[in-house]
């Protein structure tokens, strides 16, 4: 896919300039210097030639078929360009050009006639606004980069052109390969959806990193990145999490920001790393780039120096992982070898004056070990380390160790990047601080687990479309798009949802009557589509025992309705069964304007308002991810029965959390959903919404 | 201080090899290179010269005095060149010797006998088993590693000596100066509180950095630390705070470990700023080394690129310093000089075709306004970027910037290396990425804080240390170490604590006598030294209201007791006022074994048991301090009344945990107090001890 992008046989670029400041010469340049092998046209009406190239006036004056356009012109040129394309069959297109949204008002106007331009053609468009794009593994470097990275096995793509420039430079100090680069500058059209999906298949790479920062079509990019995730790890920055990143970013590229809390939701259902900081990203490349796989939690610290050993167990457990514990026969294999002062348990400390035969002796002896996973190495340079050596003796046992992870964290300067130089040859990759590789181990170990977990589709529940579609008319009909209380539990209930019975009532007389036949002790509630917080007018009443307080809870709700909000509209009062016993949850879902419905859970009252103490996830969701959503919070404890408390019934929200999903799902339209409380039984009774808000799109 | 150590004007260097692999040898070879100007003894009873110089077959045959001896030698030979230096006069000695605690019983013994020798002589003695001391400012190299430190002002001690060679060597690459370097081996003598107070005054040291991993006497460390921390910005790696790094630190230096959270308390309580990693412990020292202060929390951004920017700005609000909102003038300003798509609004984005005189206009408009505390400055290399220049421009605006703070991400590999070289000319420093630019402003501005934040007392309480005593005296004449329930609230009501009225009855006529008294509703208390948990014994009976229901109480709390327990010792039944309104928190301490008493607090029940949300302080707090732990626990808004209900008395919180810190300090016998639950009161009402538990050591 994409292939006229990453392998075409023929470029024109249009735009190709004589002079060498200008962006149009260097992106010439760099496609000839990087050794292109297909044929290249110069395009330019006033040069006859260009960099030893014919140049030609204009695409159409080419005699050959072209596969690949590449426009450096001003913004008002590149649109008419864009048709002399098309005329010439030219559909895939690189433009480098700026101009567009980036630029303003006009410039958004230009960049929407150039997007109704590509739909007519049915031309694929790379940018605008954006460096250009490099396949190492086709010697393509159609950019204006300065430096060029090496080959290699890591694709990028980003949202920043700039961004792209530091990593290339960067890449060229850290030996770091990649194989393709793409710069997708305002993503007219080709965004990191269909990257993605090219470079699923791409046999010449096996890490895809990312930056961005917003994403077009939520949906699409979850259900692309769970499947290339499965192949081949994924790690992305996502910029602009924060207010202030938010506020930047959308006067930068005009992204829609989106919530934050939903990007972390969809990369973790999706598979997605999500690298925190830049070093991260690139860490992770490394570690993906070079080696194959970790197992299991359990990671071996072999080192000459006892400070680092300790920190890095410090990052082992702070990580999630394990410090190995050794079999016996590891324990007395490491007592044959190393000297007498040696500590033989994990960390193993091989002393200062180790040299590579300690290392090896060390290494081999833990390799073997059933519970040793990974193994990080750590050096720091002594007067009598033989740095090179060493590296080669932890190379070749890592390129022998086909089942275990080796990352090093040789520790220094300019000793330790000699040794740094060769463990890269042996693909082991190096850290100049112990934490990051750590952090890099549980990373890789993050993206086991993920590779390995069976595919669970969302279970299908029933749920009653048609009567949900008729409440939600209505309300539109009426005018509204609050739901009153009693549709809202008419939706929930048509999606399986227990609800407290709960009848309207519009005289005392009635309300006894129904009082008795639902069963002391009952709640009275003020009936009106107009009063959104009942409890702070005086609007609810719990705990009614009998007739009297039944007559006089009713007239005192109906008497404070009429005096606190004068104006609403009262249907009457509902007189509902009292659920007791159980403990109160909040089930949310609100519609993210990138990924579509989110679901939130929380236990109620102070958990969610002043702890925050929720989890969140994209629906639909499966068993397991709600399941998860539980788990995540930290009161989750509470649910399970601590400090000698009976356990409530954990499934009966995890299938509401499902139902919810599959709700919302159904009814995008949904704009907010509040089941709060549920209010959760114990263990194998069930939960009952006792409440539940809803607002749907007025559209 | 310490004169003789990082000033000597004669050094013996006893056990100097001609060997070149000894360390005896390298120690030697290390002293002459780095060119010390004092006299020079090798001694060695069978060489006759070592590198040019007399050798001397013991320090008694020296002809001169000698200041500083280093010995590098067996360790049973180091225990009797000891004597000899003593007979010499030399009374300073770095001991780099190796072979005894950290080898085993033996050794431990030797190091024994070496700390019985020195306190006789009164020597002062670094190490043994470590790496040496370096003075740049001296040309004083007294040790055997392969790099010598550039000349700086950063001092550096550390508890093990291979990371200091890692460090040695990373100074080169990154061009960080040192004034000392001290390893500090086993610390049979000088610590690190030693070495603070020897830096303190030090005007060859700007700022003082420390690898850690145990504290002997923490009290001392924090008394010297808050008045050096005043002065001089002290970056400190503390590691062993996970379990697994406290296992491994042991078997590493036999430090005992002690609580990580007293540890993270301590260094607040003490200014010393906390480097999670060993990146950020360098990272920092950069900053504070080059750069003045940081007098505001808002950061101005100025970038070439916008993602990077982005990102920064993320970083900016995640370490809680604030995105500058600049004044009119200056976004004015900038309108003037930059082109028409830059963003003129924070972050600043100059474009990717910014040259030096872009950035040096963008810094100079921003540099004037009055919200901008700091600015970091963002380059990615362009094609167009003139590297040296753009970090010149930084340089001299970052010089003449006296009360601003100027820090820069020049991004990317060998580019921006020969920008960062630039930049460190100038003192600014410079970051591979830029979220750790944003850490050390958000660290610089914390230091700022401590800096000007007024030292403060801690507030005197009235405590009758006489009760107290005699309650600990009298349980120890009894045998037991947990105080029983009536004596516990004797010690808390000495230290001015309000505990309900509670009084011992052993019938049930006396019961109701008593509970009239009190006044309904009572609480009924099984009174045992030996029932620890007596609500699950059944041993506790709240909210009695009549005396009918005393009598039934009375009957069946004894029964429970002589039934759940028989063994135990019942002196009979508590009647206790009934405190109702109230909402539950803990204040706690317990004894650590490097800092003292350690207080805690935070609410009662789930949120200490299962939400861990606590604050920790070392005692003895301040009224600050005090305030502080309040606001630090998650769900402090509960407190101040969130959701409505009224704010509980937090000043009697306060005054609490001030008493009960003064309580601990006046007793370090205690090894565990807590009062659980204090029954905090409505605004102005104060609060009641309900319980207390007190533990004290029976030695």
């Amino acid at each position: 896919m994409l292939d006229h992008f990453f392998r075409p046989n023929s470029i024109a670029v249009i735009g190709a300039a004589r002079e060498e400041h200008k962006v149009g010469h260097s992106v010439l340049k760099n496609i000839l210097q990087y050794g292109f092998q297909g044929r290249i046209y110069p395009i330019n009406p006033k040069a006859d030639s260009i960099l030893g190239l014919k140049a030609y006036p204009s695409v159409k004056s080419v005699e050959d078929s072209v596969e690949l356009a590449v426009l450096v012109l001003p913004s008002q040129l590149t649109l008419e360009v864009i048709d002399e394309c098309a005329q010439k069959g030219i559909y895939s297109a690189v433009i480098i050009s700026g101009g567009f949204k980036e630029s303003g008002v006009d410039g958004a106007a230009r960049e929407k006639e150039l997007l109704s331009k590509i739909k007519r053609y049915g031309m694929r468009v790379i940018g605008p606004n954006c460096l250009g794009v490099i396949n190492t593994h086709h010697c393509l470097n159609a950019t204006f980069a300065a430096s060029s990275p090496p080959k290699g096995d890591i694709a990028f793509f980003s949202q920043s052109g700039a961004l792209c420039t530091a990593i290339l430079d960067w890449a060229q100090r850290e030996r770091i390969g990649f194989s393709k680069f793409v710069s997708m500058g305002n993503i007219v059209d080709i965004s990191e959806v269909d990257l993605l999906e090219a470079l699923e298949e791409d046999p010449e790479t096996r890490v895809i990193l990312g930056y961005i920062e917003g994403i077009k079509d939520g949906r699409a990019f979850m259900e692309v990145a769970s499947r290339v995730t499965k192949k081949k790890a994924v790690v992305i920055t996502k910029a602009g999490g924060s207010a202030a990143g938010a506020r930047a970013a959308s006067s930068h590229t005009g992204s829609l920001a989106g919530s934050d809390k939903a990007f972390s939701a969809a990369f973790l259902q999706a598979g997605v790393l999500r690298a925190r900081t830049l070093e991260e990203l690139f860490d992770l490349a490394r570690a993906f780039s070079y080696q194959e796989v970790l197992r299991g939690p359990g990671v071996a610290i072999i080192t000459n120096a006892g400070g680092p050993g300790i920190i890095a167990s410090d990052a082992v457990e702070y990580a999630g992982l394990r410090m190995s514990s050794f079999t016996k026969e590891t324990v007395d294999g490491l007592r044959g070898g190393l000297p007498p002062f040696a500590n033989l348990y994990n960390p193993v400390d091989i002393l200062g004056d180790a040299k590579s035969e300690r290392y090896r002796y060390a290494m081999e002896g833990v390799i073997k070990d059933e519970n040793v996973h990974a193994i990080l190495v750590i050096l720091t340079p002594q007067a009598m380390t033989d740095m090179d050596e060493t590296a080669r003796a932890v190379g070749e046992i890592s390129a022998r160790a086909k089942r275990k992870a080796v990352v090093a964290s040789f520790m220094g300067g300019p000793l330790a990047e000699r040794g740094a130089e060769v463990l890269s040859q042996y693909k082991v990759p190096n850290y100049p601080f112990p934490e990051r590789a750590i952090s890099v181990l549980s990373a890789m170990y993050r993206q086991r687990q993920w590779v390995e977990r069976p595919v669970e589709e969302p279970k299908l529940f029933k749920g009653d479309k048609v009567a949900v579609r008729e409440v939600f008319r209505q309300c539109l009909e009426r005018g509204y798009s609050t739901l009153a209380e009693g549709e809202a539990r008419e939706v929930i209930s048509a999606y399986g949802f227990s609800v407290p019975r709960s009848i309207l009532v519009n005289s005392k007389e009635s309300a006894i009557k129904v009082a008795e036949e639902i069963g002391y002790p009952v709640v009275l509630k003020v009936a009106s589509p107009d009063i959104l917080h009942k409890s702070d007018i005086g609007g609810v009443r719990v705990g009614i025992r009998n007739s009297s307080d039944v007559v006089q809870a009713f007239e005192e709700i109906l008497e404070k309705a009429r005096r606190r909000m004068p104006d609403a509209l009262v249907h009457g009062v509902f007189v509902q069964e009292m659920v007791r016993g159980g403990k109160e949850v909040i089930l949310g879902a609100t519609l993210d304007p990138q990924f579509g419905p989110l679901l939130m859970f929380g236990l109620g009252g102070i958990y969610v308002e002043v702890l925050k103490d929720v989890s969140f996830r994209v629906a639909p969701i499966t068993q397991r991810d709600a399941r998860e959503m539980l788990g995540e919070i930290r009161a989750y404890p509470l649910l399970k029965g601590a400090r000698g408390e009976s356990p409530v019934d954990l499934e009966a929200i995890v299938e509401g959390l499902q139902r919810l999903s599959q709700l919302v799902t159904d009814f995008p339209q949904v704009l907010e959903l509040d089941i709060n409380p549920l209010s959760v039984l114990p263990k194998g009774k069930g939960a009952v919404a006792i409440d539940a808000r809803i607002n749907i799109s007025p559209g």
